[in-house]
């Protein structure tokens, strides 16, 4: 593969992932479409095998593996959503799946990994002991490093929701999908200029964690350092691998306060009666943050994923 | 009208209640599948309009009224999602709405009614309260009473929601539906009865309120007071509209306990990720309680509503 994803990889990962994954619905909500006067279109990854997006990308790089490679199992560092989609993936292909897990994983996604059947080994919770237990476990065993979002079969595979949304929903103005490390942006927005390239493509990243706002201005990569935000999916800085890709086709990067990923996830679950994870709010917030700019449009939302710990919400002291 | 309803009645309220009403989706779960060893299928008015089946009876009664009879409005005394109901579909007719309602109502309940435009009036959370504020409403206004279950137009009202999932998933051995005052059960009794009578109608009852259990085992109407449960849309007794056709049509009354509501909910809440409100996962917590009755077999579940004070749950402390 070359360094770089066209849309025929999307359209490729579609096929190849179709057997597994569940085509989630899109929904319409008449409260939210009457409160943010704009159309609003909602992708429900929450409702995705596993509970998020990230069983696209996982499940597309594992079974592009070789049967030689894959016999060797794979491997990542994840902390979370990632960890239980490359576990169920692996399962699928019946090969075994190690997971590098910081300590700190919300309780939810480390019992999600186990119940997949991941070998989790736990780390500090910093890049560099993730990197250093990692590649003891990569050498030892000979796995594939599958990482979470800075790599094309990833990239690819997280492309798809986009696809399926843009197929079903026509002439939609604007794509809005949260933003971490940058998988499923990247794969949204290649996707989209592949196949709606009138839809502009928007991400959406909490406030308190703005690295792909400050790089998307600079013009340079420029990570954060443990940032303080709710929205625990999104935590993670850009790759050398997505950045490009949100250079080129993204239009815009909008930051949310943690107050308006809040109201947004609580107006999610309240008016929807649906489950969506910080995270997942990140988009809604920003149309609530952007308010007079969204007005009239027709909006495509990726409702990234739905494992919350129900036993800790954000409004419940 | 006579004093009974058939499938023809039920067939009559689709048609009048079809362009106001959502026709939900009816869910399916591999998770519950596997856990509960039966196919089950979820009827998901949670996504009703107003967040709760109570819509679809209250929408036939107000356009079943004459021109006459609108005019001079519509009351009613609810805990909660029939005021709500009742006050959207007045207001689609455009008449005015009288909700009756005890003190300690849910917030969120309450809340719901006041923005759907109800005029409400509270009362002592007593029977006797209710009904003496309601018929000085009544004198007063001329307003048509549209009782929250023990009414023919609200009870085919309610059929239709089973009506649509046995037209959508056929050879259902079992449809369980929650009983509180009888209106959605019976409903569900006269349809399921009439279009697929191989289906077994089962109503689902809190063990703290099982007056629809001692009214069925002796064969007249045992009211509870003031029963203590969590599934607050189930705290009322039989009426003697209901309790008829549960007796002739349905199979079986199974209790719950507060613990399996509890654990049902929470269960539709993690592995779905769409929210339930207690009295909806009562007919689930039904068949946690008879596991062996149901393994094998195709139980259609009808989730009545999704209100919920996310501001209180239950297993958060």
């Amino acid at each position: 593969m070359e360094m770089k994803i066209t849309g025929t990889e999307i359209h490729e990962a579609q096929q190849r992932i179709r057997p597994f994954i569940r085509r989630t619905p899109v929904l319409t909500s008449t409260g939210h479409n009457e409160m943010c006067v704009a159309q609003l279109f909602f992708k429900c990854e929450n409702f995705q095998k596993a509970g998020a997006f990230k069983i696209r990308g996982a499940c597309n790089a594992v079974f592009a593996l070789t049967d030689e490679e894959a016999e060797r199992g794979v491997a990542t560092h994840s902390s979370g959503n990632h960890a239980a989609a490359l576990a169920l993936a692996a399962r699928w292909r019946g090969i075994r799946a190690h997971v590098v897990m910081p300590e700190n994983a919300a309780l939810v996604k480390k019992a999600a990994a186990l119940c997949y059947g991941a070998e989790i080994v736990f780390c500090k919770p910093t890049l560099e002991a993730r990197e250093e237990v990692l590649s003891r476990i990569v050498e030892g065993t000979g796995a594939t490093f599958i990482p979470p979002y800075n790599d094309l079969r990833v990239m690819a595979g997280q492309g798809t929701a986009a696809l399926e949304m843009v197929e079903e929903i026509p002439e939609l103005d604007a794509i809005i999908a949260p933003v971490g490390g940058g998988g499923l942006i990247s794969g949204t927005a290649i996707a989209v200029s592949s196949v709606s390239p009138s839809t502009a493509v928007i991400g959406a990243e909490p406030q308190n964690a703005d690295d792909a706002y400050r790089s998307f201005q600079s013009g340079r990569i420029i990570p954060v350092e443990n940032p303080n935000t709710l929205a625990d999916g999104l935590r993670t800085s850009l790759g050398s691998l997505t950045f490009p890709v949100i250079r080129q086709h993204v239009k815009q990067i909008i930051t949310v306060t943690e107050e308006d990923i809040v109201n947004a996830m609580r107006c999610i679950w309240e008016r929807m009666k649906i489950i969506v994870e910080p995270s997942g709010a990140v988009p809604l917030g920003a149309v609530f943050s952007k308010a007079e700019e969204m007005s009239g449009k027709r909006i495509g939302l990726i409702l990234s994923g739905g494992n919350v710990d129900l036993g800790h919400l954000p409004w419940v002291r």
